[in-house]
């Protein structure tokens, strides 16, 4: 395998139990019940024992989003065309998508990677161009890729988040882009999980029921004819993988080795998420898991990796908008822990056992 | 039943239907898959049916954070002495508690009023003192409060939020401080459902077995010795609620007068909507449920007002923290509405047949 994946594999390390063990006495000192602001508390220990620090800030956001071309999408198996994903990156330079708008919001800058779309786009100078294709293979009909085309791709998503973490990066959030990319996280869901493809595939961006069934019969069929490996992540992805999939695996484990947590979106997020896991199973402990999708395949991987998603607002879009979103509760977690009074400082009485003494 | 709240009321007319629709013209404009965003689509459009702007911008907002004391609390209700109150609302001003740290990141004011705290305050430039009393009647013996005070306190919220809105107010949320307030809250929700109390009970800021128990029968005798009629909400308020849930309805009816959307944090606002509803139901439409607290009683309220709420993070604090959370997303609702590009303007490809003609 290539040395730059091994060694960034090699510097995944375990969760730092020192700075998670502070987070949580911090926290047991702060004005609330202890417990009571929820998952926001196991969060902010999670941010803890990532980052190593136990007042972890979360200052420096971005959203990786990669985008590429999946040659089934001449099967018809999406509501939208293939050009679509050309035109939309031209928006997200201009700013005008959903994604642009959230990770204003949240203060997030959003790095555009041209990953394998099947034109050649403008240059512009938030257009990080790193094709490795233009466009996979049809995966129905043989490999999606080459496995050099898949380490080169994870090599590419590793040296994008080295870049952003040079630049300063808290937290990293993922998006993606690429019509036909539902179909190619469906496979990949079904390849590594066993269960019936009906399963684990969902209506994209809006397919209607006969739209669904061939949708269906195409991942049965890209399965059948590649017969991927499910004991060998790297086949999977190669097989019936995407370039921004296999791109977003190399920004999942470029992160985890610099102890940045990620902020997985939505299915095609996940299911990169799910051949990092696979892959190297520690870097689970680095992801959090932002939304739960509309798509059913999502569940089904949340699940597998023992991810509980914070939002539950029925998102289908991708782009890394559910991400950008839940960077808010992420930030408000880190924020919780790090501004909060304590007790002492402001002067409040503890939990005490008056209740019980008056009663 | 006093003027003020009379005219309040009458003032709160149905959505507005043209703005809505509006709304959802250009929302199918947007370049997204229609319905991508769900449970944002549908917010951006309650949004716009409230306000009547088409493209409504939230901007200014403020978390109201009302605090009293409840007789209640000497019968040992709480895990937390009663001075507790008190001191919080100081952690308030100081600006060290949960709810300071989640206002600050999303830009909310907190307007922190002191509706019947049992002790004085020193002045602070921060704190409006609204006192209505020192602190409630115990409810375990006898009403609350006079029918007078409870009117009294709605009237001040509605003041407090028309002084809000001549500032300046797209949203407001609600929070409250109050030993012994969720005492009260689930003896609202039982008098208005008639569900047994322990099916609306929770352990507050952290009961064991024994006090959740002894809470229980508190409540239980509280509803025995006051029969408050399920069929006069104002009857309710006074005899088994608390200065600040009375304050809250006020903030509640005032902002729907003033078409401002609420977003209503956990279970004791939810106790005020609840009243708020009960007295007048078009309310209503102009409530967000902001989360699902771990309370009890509090998933039976938002079903009986038919609010699902946008978070579910096992929060259970109160203060208005998971109101200022849920900003984060009606805000970034209002923002993808006004913000996004449309199909023409970004010159992206609309769903097409594509996918079927070339199947």
């Amino acid at each position: 395998m290539n040395n730059k994946i091994k060694e960034t594999i090699a510097a995944i390390g375990p969760l730092n139990a020192i700075a998670s063990e502070a987070a949580r006495q911090r926290q047991g000192q702060l004005t609330k019940p202890t417990g009571s602001l929820g998952r926001l508390e196991e969060l902010a220990l999670k941010l803890a024992g990532i980052s190593g620090q136990a007042r972890p800030h979360i200052k420096n956001k971005a959203i990786v989003m990669m985008a590429a071309d999946h040659g089934v999408a001449s099967n018809g198996v999406s509501a939208y065309p293939a050009e679509v994903t050309a035109q939309m990156v031209l928006n997200f330079l201009a700013g005008g998508a959903a994604i642009n708008v959230f990770a204003r919001q949240v203060g997030a800058r959003v790095v555009v990677v041209d990953m394998g779309i099947a034109s050649d786009l403008p240059t512009h100078p938030s257009l990080l161009v790193r094709k490795v294709g233009y466009g996979t293979h049809n995966l129905a009909v043989g490999p999606a890729m080459s496995r050099a085309q898949a380490e080169q791709a994870i090599v590419v998503g590793i040296e994008v988040v080295e870049a952003e973490f040079a630049k300063g990066l808290d937290l990293v959030g993922t998006g993606d882009m690429g019509i036909g990319n539902t179909t190619s996280s469906s496979a990949i869901v079904a390849a590594f999980t066993g269960l019936a493809v009906a399963d684990v595939t969902g209506r994209g961006t809006g397919l209607d029921e006969a739209g669904w069934l061939h949708k269906i019969s195409i991942i049965e069929q890209a399965l059948r004819v590649n017969q991927p490996n499910p004991h060998d992540a790297l086949d999977v992805l190669t097989k019936v993988g995407g370039f921004e999939i296999a791109g977003l695996v190399g920004v999942i484990l470029g992160a985890a080795a610099l102890h940045v947590p990620i902020v997985l979106d939505g299915f095609i997020s996940t299911a990169a998420a799910l051949v990092a896991t696979e892959f190297y199973p520690p870097v689970r402990d680095y992801l959090i898991a932002a939304h739960n999708s509309v798509e059913i395949g999502h569940r089904v991987m949340l699940e597998r990796m023992e991810l509980n998603p914070l939002l539950n607002l029925n998102l289908r879009l991708g782009e890394g908008t559910g991400a950008a979103l839940a960077m808010g509760i992420v930030e408000a977690a880190a924020r919780a822990l790090d501004e909060m009074a304590t007790f002492d400082e402001a002067g409040v009485s503890e939990k005490t056992d008056v209740a019980h003494i008056k009663r």
